[in-house]
């Protein structure tokens, strides 16, 4: 099966909103309005480079899979880093390559940016997704706080 | 003892910069060359927004610790988060209350930002500083993933 | 499909050993000797109540997995405590709920003998193991040190 | 300062007592009747070479510090396992050396029973023994789930 790793487009709202609406299920975040995936939609579309980018995994059957990035400044290194914030694929296209095909594009793009260091932070749990992070990045000993709510 | 947290200001480099040093020693990173420190104090020193901020704590005995931080977009909140990355108090200031005086000056930042959501990464060993984590944050499940170097 | 656990015999000492050595291979111990299983299973078959118990689980076609477990004492509690040292199911048999019915008839013998704490330990990296024990026990915050070898 | 390491003897019980409820209190566990301790303090006396044993640290101002560790059966390991359960060190003599000591004194009873393989278990929030186990030990990526209560 071929799957096509490319920029999303205007015509692909529908598609991308219901894949980004199942990775915000994924982390307990169910019915978050329009306006909210309208917002993010704009944006991804506006071409800031100092915003989101996204990529879409295209197979034969519609879109497969999404990933979200940003390139920010990083005290440490001048040329910044890119943080690869969602990454998701569709529960019928899971063991086909789909979450693979992403990161790597999303890899690709950072050296097309100069930008060659690459992050993305999940939950310790994520058992399926970290099958696959262990095989395509690696794990550091680093873990997130956050100011309480 | 008196703790004042300020912004960096330009006649602070020397002491912002053995500070900043003892912090890359930290994480061994000793013997970083000037060009580095030059070039991280002048970034700090012009006013991008969307470039690290930095604080500074002062006792009556000099510069006590120091920290930066970066309001970048987040995908899932609109205005965005603050990542504080760097944050570091001198061998002879430890146990003064300096590294939550400044934590908490960036959460202050924050607010007067409307970025309330403040965020950062630590070492899962990096005890002496989870003793304090653990009280002026929550620890997320989260763990950090990097592209292979 | 059937799945019957039962106690470790006399006649299942090829087909114990076999799976017994998968469960080492996984744990990158592959090419022990032929002693260690004869010692193993002559432990298992002597019935010392202060050594370890063998369970195993039998489908139509044959056993699918082993588990081996101790009841030792324990400061806290002065009923002791029962140790799952050992789990293992055959690839063939993955998905088909025998890790779970193993450790369920654990829980129930260690009941039966009165000692109703029961824990084991796996790596953290052990996802699809972790993916079962979610379900069935309870994650703690304990951490396992070595003395260094 | 002079600390001796040696086992614990029947003129002991009151400092022994005190120090074992201070453990107990560090886990959140206060208030164990009387019963409790008497239980314990007999089974460590009983001298049964399949039960606990424990160590005490004696500085010139009494006893600081305690540790019960056991010897199992181990499927791996012929000759067992050594599990050190308990370690404590009074308030005041902390930053004295008294755990590292204790710990070194149960490797070498470990050693000395033909049991050379000790290892412990600790939350992973315990910063302060940490920073000595990473000293003493090696932390493995061994976590402990437990039977649901």
């Amino acid at each position: 099966m071929n799957i096509r790793v490319r920029p999303l487009q205007p015509s692909d709202k529908a598609d991308w909103q219901r894949l980004y609406d199942g990775y915000h299920r994924f982390y307990d975040r169910p019915d978050l309005p329009q306006d909210f995936f309208d917002g993010c939609f704009d944006r991804l579309m506006a071409g800031d480079a100092r915003d989101f980018h996204a990529l879409v995994a295209e197979g034969d059957d519609g879109l497969l899979g999404l990933t979200h990035y940003l390139f920010h400044p990083h005290m440490w290194f001048p040329e910044g880093a890119c943080y690869l914030q969602d990454l998701f694929t569709s529960d019928q296209a899971r063991g086909r390559g789909v979450g693979r095909a992403l990161i790597e594009c999303v890899y690709a793009a950072a050296d097309a940016a100069g930008v060659p260091r690459v992050y993305w932070l999940t939950q310790e749990t994520n058992y399926a997704g970290r099958m696959l992070y262990d095989r395509v990045g690696t794990r550091s000993p680093f873990i997130r706080y956050n100011r309480p709510t």
